[in-house]
């Protein structure tokens, strides 16, 4: 299928001159063949479509670096609660009631929320993973997908072969859109030993591992405490960060830390509203970029967020650096907007999406302008971090596919999600409201 | 016009009960004359007006306790700059340039942005105030508004006479939807000598005081050298507490200052986003709740923040208390949420605004809750705080007037709107994108 999309500002996230208007953008099957001015295209040429898209802006799709889809299931279940709390009264237990089809239903739940916001890539760690997988190959989007391993816990051998037949099975399906990582937990969850033999299994199977490290200031403490050395290190010293790593949340680090996190090309997942509802701390991302580090964006899971709406995490990031930092001029918007698209493909070591540009994955949004919070028009990357909402994005195009079009979704039914989620959340946790 | 709102989960705020499955609200007139379950309203009662509200959740209208919003002509126009820079070097010259029809037309623009994000009530402090007095009189928003004052400034004893005469003209106009306050600008720039004129007026026509008190650690530190004492300390000694004083930001506060804004009931506008965007700080809003004081929820102008979403703001406002004090259960949902509707009408002295209940006015939201971040239904008190974004607002009440319907507002063309702001804000400082 080719696509001409016209008429559009586009925004190809390419410096020095990131923004054209009235531009041209032709799609054909899964790529971005063309982006040009209006009239770059021949009037001759014919396409399966043409989109009009005048008043709109086009832009890379989200990137969302980090969450636990199937966990919308339990968005609201539980705030404002102390985090052990949290996890061992609230969360641990009714994921032990988790079904299979419960982690399907959650992760479509998710994925309805991101193709809504704007997010067309996302990684994902849980469990159940052929099931998450499913959900993300019916949604349409792109996710590079982790079962989650607690090296600490009786089932850790067996999620390690979980993982190796999970890659086996759906690393590149999809049409390439679902690519796969190992997703040992953590430092403190997954000990020096168990990391071994992660990595031996990434070695194998040539993928990244996608990891939480430094989360919060007990994590430090407890790893300090037993090792004598930071998580950032320790996971240098086992040889971890020879691998393509994703390490969610870096908010606790030295300088040391941060040098190895740049040597090593770690590429980090900042999560700033996750962090800040958990009370988790503030990651420090204005020296991790000045220092060279690779920085995208993620929203956590909607337990801990409580929503996948990366425009508002985008938000997040810049003004939480500004205050903290207790310098305005800390991560600018272009910065925060680079962590969403390009910088977190790279982070999730996918070096053809998060730009509008040819030879680029055709995974792009168009965003309505006609809204009061857009006007005037003094500076459309301003007003994307600061003011935008995701509800202004209309069509969402993932892989050369239209899967959201004038705010419908065309690749799930919305009712079915709602009614399979609120019977699911109701068994597991009985209802609320 | 009486109107019956029937089939909503109604969240009236009042506790300990705040929230009513199926719900029948009356609206008679102005005013709110019942709130009851299903089947209390005899079906024998016949209404000019009976809304369907299944699906929805009603509630109070969002009170935006400041803001600039004239302001929003100036949205993006100049973002991630240190604060004296972006004041003197780019919003105070284009402010001199200003004429009346433009705060005219950028507080439409920003009614209509609140209309559409559910913000019912706000409290403006600007110059050419008649005319942002016209444009909320047409918006059919209500609205408390004070002529900013710089009493350094050879304009002050004009901007005095200015603020006496609005506030006869003004004052409970618009069928009682306009209040006004007198509004010097900060302790800063207006000294003691000033602030007594400015009681005088207070005295005389019994109005209370907008004022920005503390917001910066420069102004701290003026105010220390020029009088050895702190804004807050300095403000009470002058005497202005002694009248109903809405103080704006109060950032940098020690326990002495605390003290006296509780004691005083000074009402304080937490402006979240702001502080963070300028890098101001972070006010100590969870220790001010603490030891009783009265806080209200605002956004400042849309130059700083950069929208008028109070939602959001919320949000900002409950995840920025949580990590800055590393108390995940610090500033819980409901109490953000009362910031943002009950108590923040108390800071603007309103006290027939804010709750859904028999003889409140009737300024009422009804919001959408068929949106993926609303599910599972686990608990929606956290889920307009946490999940919810301000589009999911379908249809706003000010006063007992539909003033937006199914997102349509209906008291001004939005388009005319885009159009003015776009023209005016050329003209006064070029045009970006
Ligand atoms: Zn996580
Ligand atoms: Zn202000």
């Amino acid at each position: 299928m080719n696509i001409l999309i016209r008429g559009a500002t586009v925004l190809t996230m390419e410096q020095p001159q990131p923004l054209l208007h009235n531009g041209e953008i032709i799609v054909e099957g899964q790529y971005i063949t063309h982006v040009g001015p209006a009239g770059s295209v021949s009037p001759e040429r014919t396409f399966d479509r043409v989109m009009d898209a005048r008043g709109m802006l086009a832009m890379p799709g989200f990137v969302n670096c980090h969450t636990h889809a199937a966990m919308t299931l339990f968005r609201g279940y539980a705030d404002d609660l102390p985090l052990m709390q949290w996890l061992q009264e609230k969360i641990w237990p009714v994921e032990e009631r988790l079904e299979p089809e419960d982690v399907y239903w959650g992760t479509m739940l998710c994925c309805l929320e991101m193709i809504r916001s704007g997010t067309t890539t996302f990684a994902d760690m849980y469990f159940h993973m052929d099931e998450a997988a499913r959900a993300v190959e019916k949604a349409g989007l792109r996710a590079s997908l982790s079962r989650g391993m607690i090296g600490l816990s009786p089932g850790a051998g067996e999620a390690l072969d979980y993982s190796r037949r999970f890659i086996r099975d759906w690393h590149g399906r999809a049409g390439g859109r679902i690519t796969t990582m190992l997703g040992p937990h953590a430092p403190y969850t997954c000990p020096p030993d168990f990391l071994n033999r992660v990595m031996e299994v990434a070695a194998d199977l040539k993928v990244g591992i996608h990891i939480h490290i430094a989360e919060t200031r007990a994590e430090i403490e407890e790893i300090r405490q037993k090792y004598g050395k930071t998580p950032v290190v320790l996971m240098d010293e086992v040889g971890l960060f020879e691998f393509p790593v994703l390490a969610a949340h870096c908010v606790h680090l030295n300088e040391d830390d941060i040098r190895i996190l740049v040597e090593k090309k770690v590429g980090i997942a900042h999560n700033p509203e996750s962090n800040m509802k958990l009370a988790s701390g503030i990651a420090p991302v204005t020296r991790l970029l000045a220092a060279g580090a690779l920085v995208g964006l993620g929203t956590d899971g909607a337990a801990s967020n409580n929503n996948l709406d990366m425009m508002e995490e985008m938000r997040f990031a810049a003004l939480l650096q500004k205050v903290a930092t207790m310098d305005p001029t800390a991560l600018a918007a272009f910065d925060a907007l680079s962590m969403a698209t390009a910088n977190g493909a790279r982070v999730l070591g996918l070096h053809d999406v998060g730009l509008l540009k040819p030879g680029y994955k055709a995974d792009i949004i168009l965003i309505n302008l006609d809204q009061p919070h857009f006007y005037p028009r003094h500076d459309l990357v301003a007003h994307l971090v600061y003011a935008a909402r995701s509800s202004d994005v209309e069509t969402v195009i993932v892989d050369g596919r239209v899967v959201m079009e004038k705010r419908r979704v065309l690749t799930m039914d919305e009712e079915e999600v709602y009614h399979e989620v609120q019977k699911r959340s109701q068994r597991l946790v009985g209802t609320g409201l």
